[in-house]
């Protein structure tokens, strides 16, 4: 398979695509892929005649005390798992990305504060800026994203309008395990009793879609019940758990309409976020 | 000539030259167009097939007791100067350049605050955010800018730089009337004694290029002489002069290798600035 690994060679490629009328579809990951990965590798495949898959662990995302330097890494593993796909790998060094004195961000104001924003200080401004600099060096007709970062899809749809980039973003939805866990690198951190009570956080929104789904309309209600059986679970640390409107992410007072129900717990030491989109269009 | 004045099929006008494999050179001005503009179109002329000047007075890089609603305006004048050129005009609507709710910002940290920056807040910030958006618009293999705003051209070059525009940035040299009043279409503010003062500016300059011709090393010595010489017209308050380093701007405490000499006085009520690079190679 291609695999380009400078800057400068990935935007020439892409100039040369662009003068045979060829568009590119572009799926931004930071590797150690998995099924969901790759079926927004499908439908980037669907949507354009090429595609491009960036495998970039972002340090601007990482807060200092979080995970940067132990996030699960396996570069032959993705090349095996891409092999079958026609995708392009662009695999950037962090030394070419980030030149020693990188003074540029991109912030999408107010929308980067909410939900995990909160206890990701600037982990939405390193997104944002990783975003900005991949779009420019792919050029991409189209940007794949997955839902299970309903928040990141939300703020990326908002900066490709507010700068006006020329890319169309389509949203995958989320890839889950047999017991409903979100699919995710992080999941590897797991241990065995961890991996068992992850599974409480699609269960949680499950009972919150049954109860919407009866009428309910008071979200602290909802809210209630899914913390309670988080709570059950001896490793699990809630984060948040909120309902908040899908397009400024601020808390909704009365369940109706379109809306979001998004929590983020710590299993161990181990962050997971899940989400849930109700009455989508 | 040809006017265009949305934001989509400025993008797909591109997009058709892209598919064509012609070149787009892109003139970024505020309209009330003067021979300093003219001699970037013509720059700009040399280096691509098209070129593409827009027009369009960016609300946000003027603070709130500036002067955005006065700054001057003279479409018609601007077509006419414009039309013995061959250059496309883009001329956005404010309200589709910025949405009612416009949230994402491009910031090139540290040299923002620093000249221009210490009275004129988030100035920079309103410059690097509608130059992203423009370079996403036009999509141009070449911007050109005038070396007059000196700390822009250094501020755009590191937003390129950091967030890897793929546009070569071209800076052409500062257009001067004949008593060294480099053009502004802030000029026109002036009434007479303060035009006739404001010759002191480039005359300033000239004095500081004699001292580091003759071998001065001191940058306060210079700096202490431009400012006495500013200082004998009644009109003129000093709000900077400054020698700093090309690169980060930062004041230089002896005069050797390549510097700028910059300089930003209100003659009246008028801000102006002026620059002089001393050692380009």
């Amino acid at each position: 398979m291609k695999i380009i690994q400078s800057v400068s060679e990935m935007q020439s490629f892409a100039n040369s695509l662009k003068k045979q009328g060829k568009t590119i579809a572009f799926v931004p990951t930071m590797g150690y892929l998995h099924e969901g990965h790759l079926s927004l590798v499908e439908i980037a495949q669907k949507n354009a005649d090429f595609v491009v898959v960036s495998i970039f662990v972002n340090p601007t995302q990482f807060g200092p005390n979080e995970d940067f330097e132990k996030y699960p890494r396996n570069f032959e593993g993705d090349v095996a798992l891409l092999e079958q796909t026609k995708a392009i790998l662009f695999v950037p060094e962090n030394t070419e990305i980030y030149l020693l004195e990188h003074l540029t961000f991109v912030e999408v104001n107010s929308l980067e504060n909410l939900l995990c924003g909160k206890s990701r200080k600037s982990h939405f401004k390193g997104v944002t800026t990783i975003i900005a600099k991949l779009f420019n060096i792919v050029k991409p007709d189209f940007a794949v994203f997955g839902q299970k970062d309903a928040q990141q899809v939300l703020i990326i749809k908002k900066m490709v309008e507010d700068l006006n980039f020329d890319v169309k973003i389509i949203v995958g939805k989320i890839i889950r395990e047999k017991d409903g866990l979100a699919m995710s690198s992080r999941n590897k951190y797991l241990n065995e009793q961890e991996r068992k009570d992850a599974s409480v956080l699609f269960e949680s929104l499950k009972i919150a879609k049954k109860m919407v789904e009866k009428g309910e309309k008071n979200p602290a209600l909802v809210i209630e019940k899914m913390e309670k059986l988080i709570q059950t679970k001896l490793t699990a640390k809630i984060d948040y758990v909120e309902i908040v409107n899908t397009k400024n992410l601020q808390q909704v007072k009365i369940l109706e309409g379109e809306f979001l129900i998004a929590l983020a717990v710590k299993i161990g030491q181990t962050r997971l976020i899940d989400n849930l989109l109700v009455g989508e269009n």
